[in-house]
């Protein structure tokens, strides 16, 4: 159980749904920026979006988060679930581009803490074709799953085991969105 | 200078004033969120929210977003920046009341991640006075500056030294607040 009443059923509004229904004025800019970051137009696609996502959430060990995210991910990247649990498992070896393993590599540093992203990680972006959209939106990205991974663990919120739960969420979100 | 061209001089638009004006499509919820986070109607003042804010950037070592929420908290409470110091030299002794000491060890708990937020410090915080909505968002407030703080420092934006230059941007956030 939730440390505060959220008001709903949380088997039916798990993870952040019951804080979101709890709380409609947060709710609000929160779904709204992670529309514009992982569904907005942008030259990184909606699939490699979520996969920054669920890999920060991974590190900041947040099971809804990263469940969630790595459905989403994978409904919408070619190969599917398995490329998520490969960059998961070894971003070094995961067969991803190198411009994408290095905006993975700048999340994972966010996820440390901010004055982890040094020069270095950012020049790798860049000599691996990374431009400067991309850069600070995978900055965005990974800093506010710093947030939202804390908003749901830090309110202890539900975490269902099925995996039938976070496929079926990932169907809504591919279809609606987040503020769908 | 930053990691990214922010396009605009960063001495004029310190810290994450760049990053807004860089990308307006996510600027907008994320001053939306500040605002009914840290202006909205609530139980708790401007000045306790503030403070809750600036002790987050302080133990995320955000130097800009610690000085910036200080100064905005200082200019909300009556015992001014003396408070704010005291707070984040030693939360056990500063001079509070002990509802908002252990929201603040919520918070504090937040920064460190989701999962330290344990019953313990939520019953704490519910003993001592604090309630749902309280306990709501101080984790979310707590949740978000851990997004702010490393979205400002993870594209190494300019932090000004000059003390006056927190203290004018209190001034226009109390009068204007986020969105203004």
């Amino acid at each position: 159980m939730a440390h505060i009443d959220l008001g709903v059923d949380e088997t039916l509004f798990p993870g952040i749904n019951g804080p979101l229904r709890y709380r409609p004025e947060t709710a609000e800019p929160l779904l709204e920026l992670a529309e514009v970051l992982l569904r907005g137009p942008h030259p990184l696609s909606e699939g490699d979006r979520e996969l920054i996502a669920a890999y920060v959430s991974g590190l900041n060990e947040c099971d809804f988060c990263c469940g969630s995210h790595s459905a989403f991910a994978a409904a919408q990247l070619d190969e599917g679930m398995a490329i998520v649990d490969q960059v998961r498992a070894d971003l070094d070896t995961a067969p991803v581009s190198e411009k994408l393993r290095a905006l993975l590599r700048i999340a994972g540093a966010v996820a440390r803490g901010g004055r982890a992203v040094d020069a270095g990680l950012v020049a790798a972006a860049r000599t691996a074709g990374a431009v400067d959209l991309e850069i600070h939106d995978t900055v965005l990205i990974a800093a506010a799953f710093c947030m939202y991974n804390r908003y749901v663990d830090g309110l202890a919120t539900f975490t269902p085991t099925d995996p039938r739960i976070y496929a079926n969420a990932a169907e809504r979100i591919v279809q609606k969105g987040y503020q769908g």
